[in-house]
């Protein structure tokens, strides 16, 4: 069983599961799709995942079989899991909580060697509506105060299976960076009437030197202070606190944009490992004033200064200005 | 120019530096001392490096020529510079400051194969002293908040030069994770009038289990929420708030456990690139009875799940007691 403890300076949670130490990995390192070897995410191998939680299948009502177009899995190697009731406890100084959450696996396509951009819109937007889905079902446990999404692609940013997947996990806590995220936004809020996000994406479309593309509806930008070389935001243009409260008419536009960036990274910057990590309001709170959700993508390409970790503060040697016109500037073939 | 930007959702400040990006890498990926090829750092190259600004130099008074034992120069692709009167500014709704500063970089012997395991007691002595010396230095300089020391040792944790080094930042800002512990340092003693650290040292003397080694005094402990696997902390058992201000006779046991600790890691874990950070008190600030200075430790095993740098929620799958079992065990010889 994991357990979550709680750093007694910062007030910082932190996960501790050993079962996480013990999962294989098929990732040399570089992002390339060997193929071979065994992949028990491909179709024909569903019975060496967990049964399916969920599944988009159009031709059958069957499950864990083949036919689907993505499904959806507890993660084999769950960082925490679903049963127990929620307790927190003291030691001597020290607090902790049992392990209590959800951690599931999207497999994106049941093909191994397709990644998020080669999929089409119609994919990629059932992808999202995934998300949404699962988000929505996860939120009706009361025990959970965050839904988090995010992907790792590639062996150096973490993934330790190759076939494109996302994933999914329920807390019992806020992350301390949306909740940071959740204080900053109320601050300038109560400050000035408006949410800082929205504030942000007006002033940068007007300055442009930081927007990388637009759709009608959504904007991809280089944020005024990235941490990380070509870090990148994705972001409603119309205020909306929560991801999965968003009109389902948004997400195919969404997707397209998604796909745009992923591609322009791609192609700029040689298929580098990447994360992106969905921020969004917390699932069981109404709809608020104060908050945008985004999607933060951060391609991996600095051997990351370690300092950094022991000192939240980054060293960044490219400017967003900089990052932004490079990708800006690229044909990408939609 | 190098720039400091400041998010407006979370207030973090990164510094933005192009220069960064030129500098060249003499690493391949793995911590081996390949030697061969050309080495800025190695006695005989001194006018390969900018003209040093400190060096410890037994025999000679002469500068920049061999005969050093350790030499402090600024460092030739600087995240920050020294020149210039800082100013902040806004633009447009963003906050900036220009990037004044100081990046020093501390080579710790002329030795090119020998890391700081390798050193003599006196030499880590010396190098530690050295650490001291600069931060006096450097905090006579009304304009920097923080001097940050730290070691990036092998590619993966961000070193460029495979030459034993350290690094000194001096900063107009107080790095965010120095400010949290300082805030959540502040609020424990405003609450229970005692030092959060003291109270964890005793705790964990008491407790035994996440203590890895112990001298006179100084403990090397496993912190009981850490971010990251074999994370190690050393403290002083005396309560001290600055590193600087720490008396000279204890230096070289503070020498002794960092080599020792080193060479845990590196029997235990087979010679991972590692960071170390020191946190101390802010140089301008007088003696604090809530803040207790320490190193962070990090070797660099996992392959970060890069969510990680999105949430702030890390997830380790390695329990500090069995880390920390696993280090104290080992024969260590000194």
């Amino acid at each position: 069983m994991s357990e979550l403890r709680k750093d007694p300076v910062v007030g910082r949670w932190v996960i501790i599961s050993s079962e996480r130490g013990k999962r294989p990995s098929s990732w040399a390192g570089q992002v390339n799709r060997k193929g071979g070897g065994f992949c028990p995410f491909c179709p024909g191998h569903e019975d060496k995942t967990p049964p399916e939680i969920y599944a988009k299948r159009p031709l059958t009502e069957a499950q864990n079989v083949p036919g689907w177009q993505i499904r959806v899995v507890p993660n084999k190697f769950p960082a925490l899991k679903v049963e127990g009731t929620l307790h927190a406890k003291g030691f001597g100084n020290y607090d902790m909580m049992n392990g209590v959450g959800a951690h599931e696996v999207i497999i994106e396509t049941p093909k191994h060697a397709a990644d998020l951009t080669d999929l089409s819109d119609a994919q990629a937007t059932d992808i999202l509506l995934t998300y949404r889905e699962r988000m929505v079902d996860l939120a009706r446990d009361a025990r959970f105060k965050y839904v988090l999404v995010f992907k790792n692609h590639g062996g150096a940013a973490g993934a330790s299976l190759e076939h494109s997947h996302s994933q999914i996990i329920a807390t019992p806590i806020i992350p301390k960076r949306v909740s940071e995220e959740l204080e900053g936004s109320k601050r300038f809020y109560n400050h000035k009437e408006r949410c800082v996000f929205c504030d942000m994406i007006q002033y940068d479309i007007k300055s442009k030197v930081r927007i990388i593309s637009r759709t009608e509806n959504f904007v991809a930008l280089a944020p005024f202070a990235p941490r990380f070389p070509y870090e990148t935001w994705l972001l409603p243009m119309t205020h909306f606190s929560h991801f999965e409260k968003m009109p389902e008419t948004l997400f195919g536009q969404l997707a397209n944009i998604l796909k745009d960036t992923l591609r322009r990274i791609n192609s700029s910057l040689g298929y580098p490992p990447f994360n992106f990590v969905l921020h969004s309001a917390p699932v069981q709170v109404e709809e608020m004033l104060v908050y945008h959700w985004h999607f933060e993508v951060i391609p991996k390409l600095t051997s990351i200064a370690g300092f950094e970790w022991g000192t939240g503060f980054y060293i960044n040697p490219t400017a967003p200005e900089v990052a932004a016109e490079h990708l800006r500037k690229l044909e990408t073939t939609t």
